[in-house]
C-alpha cells in the first residue's frame, strides 16, 4: 500500500514509520520537515500536498497542536488552537483527501487519552480528543467507496515522560511501538468508526 | 436559586423554564428574545449578560447551531458554525460565567445523541457533542469554589419530530417534559463532570 504518514517525524509518527515502512511505501508529511511539507491549517497547503503526492491507499494522522493551561486562564483564543491544529486540521486532512484516496482505502487520525481520563491544564486537549472521537464514528457511516476511518488514542508516551510526565503523574506510559499497532491494525485491518484506546 | 436560561425560548428551553418557575427566579436569554438578549458567539455580549444579571446560582444552556449536510458537501466552513456556536458559544458562556456564579453555583450544558448514535448529515452535530461531553468531563475538576458543571444529552425531541423527524427515522423521540428533568438533576443535585443521556 502507499500510505501518508502527516507527522512522521514525531514520536508516535516515526513510530508507525517504523512499524509499517517494512510491508509498505511510505510518504511522510511535516511541516518542517519530511518527504513533503504541509500546513494543515490551510486548506490550500493541504491540497498542494495531496496534489503532490497523487493516489494513495491510507492517510495517517499523528499530529496537531493544542494549548494546556488551567481552566481559569483559559480563554476563547486558547481553545481555537487546538480547533483549528488537531480537530480540523486532522478533519480538513479526511475532507480534502476523499478526492484522492483509492477505494477501500482508509484515515486513521489521532485523538488521545484525555477526553476520558482528564488532568488539570487539559480541558482543550479533552475537547478536541472528545471532538475527534465522535466526528470519526460519525463520518464512517457516510464514507463511500468502502472508505474506512478510525481513530487512535493513546495515553501519554514512554517516550516523552521526560517532558510530560509531570502532568501525568499515576498514568502508566505506552511505547511508540505499542501505540503504531494500533495504527496498523487500523489500515490493514477491515473495521471502520471505531476509536482504538491504547492504555 | 437564581437561574440563567440561555436559549430559553427555545423548545427544550421552554420545557426548562416550565420546570424549574415554580421553585426558583429564573431569567431567560436570547438571541432575539428573552429577559436579556445575547449573541452567545460573541465574548463581548456574554460578559454584557453576566452584567446586567449580576451573580447568579445556575446557568442553563439550551442552545447552539450546527450545520447538517452529507460529509461528502462539508467543508471547513460549514465545520466552524458549530465549533463557534453550539461549541465555543456554551464554553465561553462557563468561561466568563465562572466570574460571576455564586460559589456552589451550576453550569448545565446541552449537548445530543448524534456523538453516541450517528446519522447521515449529522457529521459536525457529532463532533460538537463529542468535544461539550469531554469538556464538561475534563473542566470539572478544575472547577474552583465547589462550582459544578454537567451535560444533558438529549436524543430528538416529540415536539420536534414535525421538523426533524425525516433524519431520525427510528429514533425514539423524548418529550421536552423529560428532557427537562436532566437540567433538574444537574442544577439540584450534587454529581459534576457528567452527561446525562436523555433517550
Amino acid at each position: 500500500m502507499k500510505i501518508i504518514v502527516v507527522g512522521g517525524t514525531g514520536t508516535i509518527g516515526k513510530a508507525v514509520v517504523r512499524e509499517l515502512s517494512t510491508c509498505h511505501e511510505i510518504i511522510t508529511v511535516g511541516y518542517q520537515r519530511g518527504d513533503v511539507k504541509a500546513d494543515i491549517t490551510q486548506v490550500s497547503s493541504i491540497e498542494e500536498m495531496y496534489k503532490k503526492i497523487g493516489k494513495f491507499d491510507a492517510l495517517v494522522s499523528t499530529t496537531g497542536k493544542v494549548h494546556f493551561s488551567l481552566l481559569s486562564e483559559f480563554n476563547s483564543d486558547n481553545y481555537s488552537l487546538g480547533l483549528q491544529n488537531k480537530l480540523m486540521g486532522q478533519v480538513n486532512l479526511v475532507l480534502i483527501g476523499m478526492k484522492y484516496i483509492n477505494d477501500a482505502g482508509s484515515f486513521t487520525l489521532t485523538s488521545g487519552i484525555l477526553s476520558d481520563d482528564p488532568i488539570l491544564y487539559g480541558s482543550s486537549a479533552a475537547m478536541v480528543n472528545g471532538a475527534i472521537n465522535a466526528f470519526v464514528k460519525s463520518a464512517a457511516i457516510e464514507m463511500p467507496k468502502q472508505i474506512r476511518i478510525n481513530a487512535v488514542s493513546p495515553t501519554v508516551l514512554t517516550e516523552s515522560m521526560d517532558k510530560f510526565g509531570k502532568y501525568f503523574h499515576g498514568f502508566e506510559s505506552v511505547t511508540g511501538n505499542r501505540v503504531a499497532l494500533a495504527y496498523r491494525k487500523s489500515i490493514e485491518g477491515a473495521q471502520t468508526g471505531q476509536v482504538y484506546k491504547v492504555w
